[in-house]
């Protein structure tokens, strides 16, 4: 044997391993994303920004029946070497089959571990399908989102979350795995159901409450217009964008992994999985973070953290908006004691509850009791 | 409309997200893990120290079968509000079932985010199911982690991967995810069969002959005995323990994520990911990989990095171990060339094939032909 004997302390057999991880990702605004002579889609976001290998381009199937002609064209155009899977979109299809069924065509199509990232076009359903399935995939490949509902622009665009819905718990499996890339294009709200434009407006109303007085100023006086312009033209649709987006950025960036579990972006998320979830087909998810914003004004005003003068105007604007202020489920106190035992949980043993201040501004309370919830479920009552 | 007008200018509606993520873990030897007096196994690794809620105690069948009463003895011993869940422990099984088991066992207990971490208590192939498993749940809640074989003491307890086959490909789904805490009792090795305690001195094979000639001279000279004394006493045991965990910290340290795709650990690991899924259940993983040193040692030998007298030492200390040196599989041209073609999408277009320049250090080559895998396979066939 040559060498030294190795020093061996049975007390020290033990090793202490310390290790970090930078993510560096982009969200950007880009208008006639699907124009053939626009090279933002096809350029891959990593490496030498040459192609290798076949790239996997995901769409939701309402994206591929209103734009996958358009989408195969500008491909094609380009001389791209892709192949297409499209998948349902709805709420109820966030399982582990979409992940899987992706994870198949990955294997068939031979996916590199860097270079020819899959793309994914749709709403938030499908970009956390196929950021799940990514993030898994040779234990995570890079992907290029296109969120193309307002709900998603908004909502995703900066995140890192992925997931999908588990044993009647939303997002109960997932991962952190951003984007290389995400592109928005405001051009897809143009064909958007109306119901699918309010449901956007949740996420933005949410943020407003919880960032920008200014941007709830905004969605008072031209909210309802935005949602009939479909945000297509004008500075106010684009100053709505920025806030919102920028908005998330600033709360998202400093707790992108959430080693923090008070988070102002759970506004609204407290209550509402669990309704969204009971509620299935019926809520759509804006619309289910809609009704807990505002019940959450409710458990604010009844604190007096708000004036009720503020609460009234929040039940307004949303009503506005084509949002919904009161529904059945958000009346049931058994049930929304039982959501705000499962976020206790999420939130490691403390309630870490959001509850505004002011508009814009919010405070963590850790002491909601289940007459608040009863006594706000009363005045929920009333909104009918 | 209140504050003052956004600035939007629509070629700066773009951002930019920085962030990065730490993580910090241990790994530690414990003889006497299973005593009810050592509270290493009971205490949770992360928080104040003290236990909040259920937890989950994850067994392979195996583990359950051998030390199920004295698992249950600790923990009824300790008063600890444990809940059992065993699963089947071999590669076959390795697979999303398992995975989506333990997260719906997770949903019934109503694990916490941070406070009440499952502990894992098997083989490989049990911990990184675990791992999958704890990694998606929440977005990754933590987890600690008992390697029970020869075999995951040496390759598991530093990694941070986690893992299930999926599409006749070695571990295609999984995450990045260290254990919180790793606990290491050789005692475990006392009932382990003769032919796992040599499968997992094919990783401790690997681990010497990347990085540490004196571990590669005690194989030659006290291997044999060492298997036959199955660990348990000895400063032999203690210190190829130590080379071979110690040598894997600092190999994995600076590379956790695999954001550098050349990798010295990857030896022994190029052609035996796909044979070992082919061979299944024939082949064990220490054993497929230890067919892959012996192969890539040939590769070397012929391209003259390593002298034909290093080459015999290799194979005569491999067979003194009791493990294989060549198998039909590895004499299957077409086979091995597929394999390589995998691992070059895994390395992204690179073959960054680790081969031997002297014992305990590596070089990449990018050139490897297919010819000279077919010569290769002609001198293993020698070996039967």
């Amino acid at each position: 044997v040559t060498g030294p004997a190795t020093p061996i302390d049975r007390e020290l057999n033990r090793w202490t391993i310390q290790s970090s991880f930078s993510v560096r990702y982009e969200v950007e605004e880009t208008p006639d994303l699907l124009n053939p002579n626009n090279p933002k889609l096809r350029v891959p976001p990593l490496g030498d920004g040459t192609d290798s290998g076949t790239r996997l381009v995901v769409l939701d199937h309402s994206i591929d029946a209103l734009y996958g002609p358009r989408i195969r064209r500008y491909f094609s155009m380009n001389g791209a070497d892709v192949d297409y899977l499209a998948l349902p979109c709805a709420e109820e299809f966030k399982s582990i089959d979409p992940v899987l069924k992706i994870v198949t065509r990955l294997n068939e199509i031979g996916t590199y571990r860097l270079s020819n990232p899959p793309i994914a076009i749709g709403g938030g359903v499908l970009t956390d399908v196929v950021g799940l399935a990514t993030s898994l995939y040779r234990r995570g490949i890079p992907y290029v989102r296109v969120p193309t509902t307002l709900l998603s622009q908004i909502d995703v665009s900066v995140a890192a979350k992925t997931g999908i819905n588990f044993g009647g718990y939303r997002n109960r499996i997932g991962t952190y795995s951003p984007a290389a890339k995400t592109l928005i294009d405001r051009s897809f709200l143009a064909t958007l159901p109306d119901r699918h434009l309010r449901n956007g407006m949740g996420e933005v109303l949410k943020m407003a409450l919880i960032s920008s007085a200014r941007l709830f100023d905004l969605l008072d006086e031209f909210g309802a217009e935005l949602v009939e312009s479909r945000f297509q033209a004008g500075e106010t649709a684009a100053e709505v964008i920025a806030l919102a987006v920028g908005g998330m950025a600033m709360e998202l960036e400093p707790n992108l992994w959430e080693k923090d579990l008070c988070r102002a972006v759970d506004y609204g998320h407290s209550f509402s999985p669990l309704v969204e979830m009971r509620a299935l087909p019926d809520l759509l998810h804006g619309e289910a973070v809609a009704l807990d914003c505002v019940f959450s004004a409710i458990l604010a005003a009844r604190r007096r953290l708000i004036q009720e003068s503020t609460l009234d105007r929040i039940v307004a604007v949303t009503r506005r908006l084509g949002l919904p202020v009161v529904h059945d489920l958000f009346l049931d106190t058994d049930l929304l004691a039982e959501a705000l035992a499962d976020c206790v949980r999420h939130r490691n043993g403390n309630q870490n509850l959001p509850l505004l201040t002011e508009i814009g501004r919010v405070r963590f309370v850790n002491d909601l009791t289940r007459n608040e919830i009863a006594a706000a479920v009363d005045v929920m009552k009333t909104y009918r």
